[in-house]
């Protein structure tokens, strides 16, 4: 009979070798390696043949990163989707995607098990395991940092040499990081005191408030039915506009996040996240709708933004809830087509100016000059009606 | 018989002087002129005799600050609201305060009527109106300014002049300004073009962010259940602190909002606003909630914060709804107790620390040290039962 | 120059009789009669000789039941929309359709204005005014009995004998009665008084259940998507299961509503109802989507519900927020297949089975026999991580 | 050094009987067996004999049924709690102030340990549990049987006999069900199978429709903010006038409900209740509610009942979030003081008239008649603005 085949999620790093090593002779079976590119610019190279000296039978290198701009990035921008009203969700919209890449390539080789490299109290667990039982609801699934033996940085270390598996020399930095074109998590280290801000070096590519140029710079952003298609008048590809916007953004110390977050496991944790790219685009898109959106809807979606943020927060993507959801953006998002001038300077960002073809601002209903067409006696009756229950409540209830 | 009493909202400028005469005549009636002090710093001295000047019989002049302060401004701050997100809702809170002095004032001097000085297209009628009939559904309500003959300011003048009523010497500024302590609103004029950035000349009390210091300064604000109650390790009344607030951010580029915001009344409008303090306040206390609220009244919270706002800006203060969102959020600002550090730096907030004695965050189960407590076994259980009504869609919809 | 055109929405009745006459002559207009049939059983005969004869140069007549069953009622069907969690929006559904069809017929016809005939305390004139603004902006619109000079039923009647319009012979009845495939409402006469029940005869098609066969009937409705396809298992067209439903429930005493509802201008009113294909298709297709909707969509789904019936009740059909919540919904939908069984009795109805191909009903993970294959120790982990929130609070706040 | 001391949640039954001795002998501790009594109509006799001679050292009694109604059952009526629209939550509502008896016993007899009597796949330990972490944080929770290793029916019974603990004789009833005075669950046997109907002998106190009386019973029911406070003009106390609601609309074949619902723990069951007061008192207070409360909290309390339903179902009881609920309920009951009239008729309520001090509904301003108070032509300046925005945005976006 043959061996089983384990297909794992392997970033090249300390867990996941190891991981590879643990699981091969606990299970006794074949592994697959697969590394997803999503934008990241951590060393990706030599990795096939790392893998392969620590005991894979396969490797596979899948570049996501137009998937990730086009089906993933842009629905939970089109969504407004930020968790808490703050985190633009980089790694909870990397796991699915880096899930599926996974189970399709579990299904390609012929594997009955998936596995991750994910702790027991994050997130990431909980994306990478929902999405393996929506897409492979067949296939077992595998978490060894919730149950192996190892029970500090420096038993993996001591397992990898005894087991000769390539460790890198660099020091390790002090923080926990995770990172793609959408953004960076930093976490761990001085960072777990809510009271002590972040020290400079934890930040990874964006340059301090106070470093930065003394003169603004603006970009224009333009949308086209809630999605980015050029910068600077410049039409480009969303992967080329959000690597430019993270550059810009960047350099002017914009998309600095520090958060005390809810977990899905039940904690709040401290996070720090670099996006760039990702903020400047929230920004720019929402005012763009201010000025295209119906107010309902402008208003009703406000709600749905919290809740789509979550699904993506929750582990939740492919399920009936996100796709319901992305239906009615999508519908909402018909209009969402112009230009927004946005001002980056020292860390702040603030707006120069928007427009659209389907602009609701109406100059001639809004203005107070004399080219004034809105009919000022209506109001009369419809503050008469508007506020008839109320009376009547007063009238009723006159205690209060 | 005796005649017919008016009690009006009067501020001094044409609109309002014209108005005590215009009512005067047409109604044959006495007018009573009401000036509420919600901490704008426009002048207001010499309204009495001005008032007197311009035909009114009696003159109220009230501070409203502590009240506006206390009754108002920190219940929408505890609520989070934020109308549409960006405006804090300065002149929104004010005007049913305002509407309520009036109605005092009313009563007090046996009037049969209410006037007030708003257009017609704005929100403010509505807020004054629906106040009026909340609090005293039997008097009559007029609303000059919607029906009378005069087209334009030109018109006013000429009627003034003819009228010996005063009128200001002073160049009339290009923007339509209306100001108290939680903030100031600008419109008109070049503003009314949604492409052109705002001059340095709209703004009333802000440094631009370039021209702010080139150090950052650092507020400690202190809250007790939800209530700022000390800046800097010092304990001051909430006016106090308000008014220090908004000279330290105003120094530092803080607090100037530009959006295009939904009407009551139908239409879009485009709206400058200054609210140094009502930003940093609001910045601060959701920050301090993100550590000290449980996850469910966090999240559930922030839908609460829209619709709240939106009963402010609709006009609805007094009415049984604002009264039970109020108890909602009274409930939840029970442990919103501790300090946040924020740094204000040439335009931009951010966050240096936050510490509560009702801290939600627990280091022990955070941490990614040794010291770790939480039980990361657990996590399997969990995720099995979290993600099984998904696994089960899926294995019967398995298109998706 | 030739001659203004006016298209009125006329149903024969007497204020639409005498609307004819009166327009004609105050707008020295052409008048385009329009008459649309949503299934009402009321005579709609003789109404083209009729409308000439008072006075109109064109009469349509538009049979628009396909289309209201097939894109207004199966879409209120499938968001599970019922005003106030009671009324199925018969006259709220059919008023946008026919409004659309009187401004189809004005720009074929040329007109340049639209008219219909209610009243100014009621949520009709909002309908037709709210679609009539969407569809055609430019036209102008005319609600007669707003403004004419006609303050009771005598006087109009004097009118229409004056100008030999024809009217009915038949005494009018007590209750004024709009109807529609989709239900009846009866409202005025002794109904004003809420404390007094509904007698008898203010039921148009309904038995009582006190006179209802002693015995159950029970149905079986298919749907497909969310749609119902099928009675007793012979597929038909829409109109005609509604038709074979409303005869079914009405002889069972079903689908009669008595309530006290919200008004869009402010009023509260007391409102009957009858709609026994409607009570029984809602209940119908809920049951099925207990069954088949994943546990989050069905919930959510809820609030959809209710946001959606109040887009229908305050005549919002044709705005963008409608479509976004249809988009929303049509999403879900897309497993409701299946059947549902269901008893009527006597005024009641009750659910006697319901099974589908898409069911998420797991009987081997629900069952409590021995075919039980539910992880019953995953529940210790899924509660310790679940409860984990909750209990760092209580730590923290002991006092509760 | 003493013994640990366990506190139970003991019902005499054949689990928790064995449980008091398996415990013992597992923990080598002393057991404190607890049973409240929540209107359960089964024998609650000789309870304190049978545990102390299956082996525990002290047995409790506690008559919880006056808290029951006041605490919890006002609580839920008030909020409109129907869990997924239909279920009242008796177990549920039962459960969280069982568990706090269970915790006040362990406190007073110095108990190490808590457990409870559920399986791994009901709501019922999760309601147990996370209550336990919220009352008492610092005590151990125990499931037996969760893990023991009795895998049947059978194998308890035999262990049972082995250590001669007392079982019932009576015949097992086909079905599992919990009761209490707000209403009856029942689950298994045919009931597992979602397209058959339960039969006769599953209900427990309801006499089936077709068995009712052939003449309806009307009841009165009076309210006082929001509390029903008599019945048919008789004031009595809260759990008086629920055993008379239980038993006038069993008799009439009233409270049956059959459902698939959605547990905490992702599956889906098919239920089948009882319920007859808790479905009279939701209706007739939904109905008070109609006529006393303004639009817009009508409106907005059905969102809240349902989370407020969610928040009892899945144990959230003791939690900040239920608190807050609970301010905002407060808060809009203080108008819902009126009498409902209702009819029970073979399995049907109807409403037959409803009135109030504080009814909003007003008929002068409802009327047709000739006493008509209601401002009809303010309508015309009503919709122009309230149809303002969606005219806009026809204009500018005309394809829809």
């Amino acid at each position: 009979m043959s061996k089983e085949k384990i297909a794992i999620a392997y970033s090249g790093g300390l867990d996941t070798s190891i991981m590879i090593k643990w699981l091969k002779d606990k299970y006794d079976a074949e592994i697959v390696a697969v590394t997803g590119n999503l934008g990241q610019q951590k060393e990706i190279e030599n990795l096939e043949s790392k893998a392969i000296a620590t005991g894979a039978s396969a490797f596979q290198f899948v570049d996501l990163r137009k998937e990730f701009v086009e089906e993933y990035i842009w629905k939970a921008l089109k969504a407004g989707a930020l968790y808490e009203d703050v985190y633009p969700l980089a790694t909870a919209l990397g796991r699915p995607l880096l899930a599926k890449a996974i189970v399709d390539a579990a299904l390609a080789e012929g594997c009955t098990m998936l596995a991750h490299g994910c702790t027991g109290k994050g997130n990431d667990q909980v994306r990478f395991e929902v999405t393996f039982a929506s897409l492979a609801p067949h296939l077992k699934v595998l978490a060894p940092l919730r149950e192996w033996e190892f029970t500090s940085r420096e038993a993996e270390i001591a397992y990898a040499l005894e087991h000769n598996i390539p460790v890198s020399a660099t020091k390790k930095s002090p923080y926990s990081i995770d990172e793609n074109i959408w953004g960076i998590s930093i976490e761990c280290g001085v960072l777990e005191d809510p009271m002590v801000a972040p020290p400079e070096d934890a930040y990874q590519i964006t340059t301090s408030p106070e470093n930065a140029p003394d003169r603004p710079t603006v970009v224009d952003i333009e949308f086209v039915q809630g999605v980015p298609v050029s910068l600077d008048g410049k039409t480009m590809s969303g992967l080329e506009l959000i690597m430019k916007l993270n550059e810009t953004g960047a350099a002017n110390g914009v998309g600095r996040l520090d958060m005390i977050e809810n977990r899905v496991v039940g904690i709040k944790s401290r996070e720090i996240y670099e996006a760039p790219a990702a903020t400047i685009l929230h920004f720019a898109h929402r005012e763009l709708e201010r000025l295209t959106l119906e107010k309902t809807v402008f208003q009703y979606k406000k709600n749905i933004s919290q809740d789509y943020a979550n699904i993506i927060y929750n582990g939740l993507w492919f399920s009936p809830m996100r796709h319901a959801l992305d239906a009615f953006i999508e519908e909402t998002q018909k209009p969402v087509t112009g230009l927004v001038r946005v001002k980056l300077y020292k860390g702040s960002l603030s707006l120069l100016g928007r427009t659209s073809p389907n602009s609701l601002y109406n100059e001639e209903l809004a203005t107070y000059t004399e080219a004034d067409t809105f009919n000022h006696k209506a109001a009369a009756g419809f503050i008469h009606l508007y506020g008839l229950g109320l009376k009547t409540f007063s009238e009723v209830n006159p205690a209060r």
